[in-house]
């Protein structure tokens, strides 16, 4: 996951309900998609003019209209005026890095969730905030890039496979958001795959890069519980809400789906121990060697250091030195360096240094 | 616990409610033991067709319908139709590595359970999701493989033993979840014994592999707390749930096995705390011996590095060197450098070093 | 306290409310005392069977059935049957070990408490549980062994001090609890104490056995905590429960026993962190001591180190060495050595090294 | 952000609702502006005397008076005297270094934020009280200095920019606190800034002034967060209210606030984590980089200290070595020499030291 | 602060209500002082006997009735017999230490807290415990030695100061309560004042007493939280008490305290977190310091240990060492060691070191 902590402050000083696009252009242009279906009719069309949509021209099934970029803020405020959304809704969909929200406006529901996907190159995780606004028979979904994020979801509903052609734009948008929290398992999973990585490179020698890689998915977890954290209350304020957008047959879903999210805020909050517990494996093997490193320094320099000290008495040049001048002096003085290394090495042996 | 980080995410994008079996397939056979018992009849045996699962033929008595095995998606679909479960369910009794959970779905109360096992050789405890579905009148009990978690209370219906042929689904529910909550205190119990080992090695000796050990139980409880943490939900929330296939009567023993569930959670915390308590104490005594290892060092160090210098110089070869012709100079060196490393050692041993 | 970690799980399987004994056997013979107080009257005995101890004979004021050791089931189990106890009940009296509880069974409310005692020589705490079922009019209190916890409540209705003897049941169990809570106090203060033991000891001089008491004491206070957190939820239970065997005047006395267990569990914690700051303390300073060690190391190396070598060269046996011949040449080494001492002692001084 | 940890009690001992400034005089003159507004007309006067704000004389629209300074007591109590406000309101406006909060006094709300602003040179932050007391049709702010934190509202109003002039005092008082909540994402992000300039000279060479970086942010951190989050209470007290002085109109922007506040608080925790993960990251590579210093002092030590004892052993002057004698004795001792020296390097090699 | 850990226990198996003076004796004499005042009159004398203070002779107004020194327990309890106190109520007044606290016992209101006070010679931190009970026109406060405390609130009555004169009890109790508060920001101005005295004597020098000047601080906070925090509860219980006793117009005074408190609170967390950071920040400067150190040693035992070996070489005494007879041996060997030193410095000032 590549995130900035810097979020852009461009817009302070603006009135609530000003629409500026905040955030990285990701897209070349914006792409709006139509698509109506109910049990039996199924219709998808790329739309030039925002005029098209006009939710008055919904007779029956529901109508989906999903935007990719957002950086277009005509598009945006015009979808904004014909399906009546609120100055502060159509704010919060062009100012991406929102943290996920759900709000009952009456006529329709504003929901705000975040998006995970890995890069091109898999190596890399990258955020999207996508916004999805539905009223009784209608939903628009915003994304910040063209992707196949829902692609999955527009074939079932092509091929009528499930109850999706059965149900209306609340099931629709809990597929959505179900969609999205799907994802985050496979996020997951490559996160736990690194952890896994990580430890068992320090099972065989702690190196610095550990370190880095350890301190690396550390923050990007932080940063990812950042935007996960708040599903639990988008999700089960959507099962609680007395709207009467949200039907009865829908809240099972919801109710699935919100373990879903309660799941993937354990797997969360549990990477984060074990990375703690990694960070403390790693600093206890550094600790570890850096002793065992000591040890091998102390054996060696206690044992000849006094040695060298002796020799070098006997390198001294005193006229009269008796033991220079004996037979069995240089001999003798083997033997008893001999039995001082012997010594030594007992000694550290049972010390348990060697 | 061999848990591995990985979840699969096969079924990302599939409908909400598709029927595919995530998990390892652990068992060669899906086996259907079909047991009915009331106060004055037991009757059990294997059947090779659903069909003969009807719930319509339950007359009197308790139908416990249990499924070893989960791969043959086929048998669970059937049994669902059969006994008109809803998809979400039956998705969640397939897809293993759930969280345990409790969902009240009118008609049945839907139960996920994760029960804990020493394998074969002792030294690795497993995992296995058990999802029990019951009514009114009969119970669906689904493991992951054949097993004789459930094998105690099967004997305990045979011989009629306690009350559970006098009570319905209900207690059996209760029973079966039971007997899955006792088997936790094997566990922990085994969990005891190993933190209790490391103790007593690291009051002996503070090796590597300590820490090791250390971290792999530390791991292995912060994965088992996630499974267990969840249990008090499940519990409480059949307890406290309004649902008539709930009587009254089992409501004290569903207490006193939130009771049980509290103290295993109560373990668990309390051993994350030990073990926490361990890793300081290994640090510490780690860093003790290191303190220790330098205090050597520094000693034989600080006492024979400056004697070396000093009999260094009466080993330089310069012409003019009176104290090289004085007679006692060799002995006065002697008797000087003998007092320099009785007055270190005095030294030292006031620092406490030696 | 002497806590082993292990929990005998060799209940496994049993149907729930079989009556086994599970924990020590800690006295030799079940002692069964009969106390029959009112306001006027006073009657203690010891009873050999069990059905002298009949409800239905009690004809005025209270009746305090009190046993100590729990091994002979069958005792437990009569009085059970006469006094109409639940088998879950009579399980968790004899399943010792149990997390602290307080169950309203309609005709009788259930109390499972800790007690903590000092062993005979003092320097050990050993934990009892205790368990009190009483009624309108009779109170069984179960004690792990004989001992005088409860023997001040006794001469308490014996000499009719306080208002023990115009007071129910539910005052009995109060008084009862009461003083298991009071015994924390002096437990906690023996924790106090041995914490300042420990400061003062570090104050002085931080020793590998300072390490082994702070992990000691800190692995006894987490397995306290066990024990004495629950409490607060087993008296607020009591106080708050609508059962018509705790009547309104108790209450007021429950409330201030409940403000002591808040004030016992604010201990607990405070002792949590003053042993977490003590192992900081003890961390620093042996980590300020490898510090001083190592410069003392670095401080003589550093001096000696190059003074040997160059000593060494005037050692060396080439025959054009033009210093070697110099008048001048041994006493000027001299003194450029021992300014190069000087140098660097006034260096390490500046430094603070020194 | 330059925070005293020291805060004047020097009205300590006054009796409740005593009016005294108690803080840093920030401002040379108290400044009053008073601003009258409807949809149709706007009025923007500097006042002198304060009589001249008597809210009896606001026929239509909204009155918001400005006071810049708090150290003139005489004309806060005059203003509360005239808009009737308690006592202890006029208290905390004086009294800087107040916990923001929200109080609902029947005839007016009373509202105290913290602002934070950088300072002229940019590399601190300061910390100013703002009060806001507003009622039906009029509105007070006060501020510790002179400042445009104000600035573009007073615009917006003047340019009858977004609703501002349609909407009444309640509206102007969200608005207000808005422009506060806003400033602290550039705060923020500044902070944001600074962790990713340590973390990147991290990356490069841990450094003494790395941490004293670390902790100075750290510090800020603590202290920011103290006045951030008691922000949440006060804006969703607002919401919560009953107060007819709040109207349904401006709940929906109060909610957005309320969730722009959450979003600050997350960031806020995040950073925390952020910075504690960076020490962790500090610490391990001052660990590391110590482990490879000891590496190299010990290759060195241990490879050439045995060494030379080895040559101090032949500078002996023994009168018998026969090895001195010997033809190939000088050339040997070096191929042994050089042999062990290449032993040792493959040794120090193959554990990774080298 | 100087609080002992130990709390004396030796009040154990007395009968709840036993009236035990708990505690140091920290005045000589038991001082009661009457006052009595309404809005015209105001009278002030010190009692002797206890019967003086009859509740029943109040006409008008409201009665105060302090009391410094609590080891008269014969006193405290007739007075407690005259206002029909609860026993417990009397036996938390005598047993200093209490958690402070609130209870209201429906004829009048009982509130427990703790002031701290500089003493003498303002190094030192000595708490009180100060117990308030109230009625309807009547306060009693206990105090347990002489002081100035409540001084500054007498004085306000006498002088007729604000509105205490005018008000009933329970605003006096509010007022002696937040005289208590007031005490408690002096308080924590002194522990501000002394973390920033470490801060600063850290950033030039890490010793040993920051260390314990850390230490101490931590514990004394740790110590003061665990008196702090229940005054939450207590003020905010009086407020929402539905007591007769606590008049509407003193609740606004009570919301402004519990302000007050929860300040108090989040500066000793504060507190807490910054000192937390301290101890970090000293930690790793040692650390730092420590490498420093073991660069400094590193440094020169790696340049001078293999010169030292060289220099031995040349100093053997082989009959044949062809360099010994070479003419420009010596020099080269010195450009040769020369070069060394030269490219080791190079070497080390690259990696930093020097």
């Amino acid at each position: 996951m590549h995130v900035s902590l810097k979020r852009t402050s461009e817009k302070k000083g603006l009135p609530p309900g000003s629409l500026v696009h905040v955030g990285a252009r990701k897209t070349e242009k914006v792409m709006i998609t139509l698509i109506d279906y109910d049990e039996t009719k199924y219709e998808e069309r790329q739309i030039e003019r925002i005029e098209e949509c006009l939710p008055c021209d919904i007779t029956s099934g529901v109508r989906w209209i999903n935007v990719d970029g957002l950086h277009d803020v005509d598009v945006i405020e015009k979808l904004g005026n014909q399906f009546n959304l609120h100055p502060l809704t159509l704010e919060d969909i062009l100012h991406t890095g929102q943290r996920p929200k759900m709000e009952d406006l009456e006529s329709h529901l504003f929901v705000v969730v975040m998006a995970f996907s890995r890069n091109g190159t898999g190596d890399r995780i990258e955020s999207e905030q996508i916004s999805i606004v539905f009223g009784a028979n209608w939903l628009i979904s915003f994304q910040e890039k063209e992707g196949d994020t829902f692609g999955m979801i527009r074939d079932r509903i092509r091929t009528a496979k499930g109850r999706i052609r059965r149900m209306g734009a609340d099931y629709l948008a809990y597929s959505l958001i179900d969609s999205v929290v799907d994802n985050y398992f496979g996020i997951l999973e490559w996160y736990g795959e690194r952890i896994e990585d990580i430890e068992e490179a320090l099972a065989i020698n702690p190196r610095q890069d550990s370190l880095q890689a350890i301190h690396h998915l550390k923050k990007e977890i932080i940063l990812l519980r950042k935007s996960v954290w708040p599903m639990r209350e988008v999700i089960g304020g959507m099962d609680r809400s007395e709207s009467p957008l949200v039907s009865d047959s829908v809240s099972v879903y919801l109710r699935d789906l919100y373990d879903h999210t309660i799941q993937v805020m354990d797997s969360v909050e549990t990477y984060q121990n074990l990375l703690s517990a990694l960070l403390d494996l790693y600093l206890s093997s550094v600790n570890n060697k850096m002793n065992e490193v000591m040890k091998v320094l102390t054996v060696f320099a206690s044992i000849f250091i006094p040695l060298t000290f002796l020799v070098g008495v006997y390198g001294m040049n005193f006229e009269y030195m008796p033991e220079l001048t004996w037979r069995w002096g240089y001999p003798a003085l083997w033997v008893f360096m001999i039995s001082v290394i012997v010594g030594m090495i007992i000694y550290f042996k049972r010390k348990k240094w060697w």
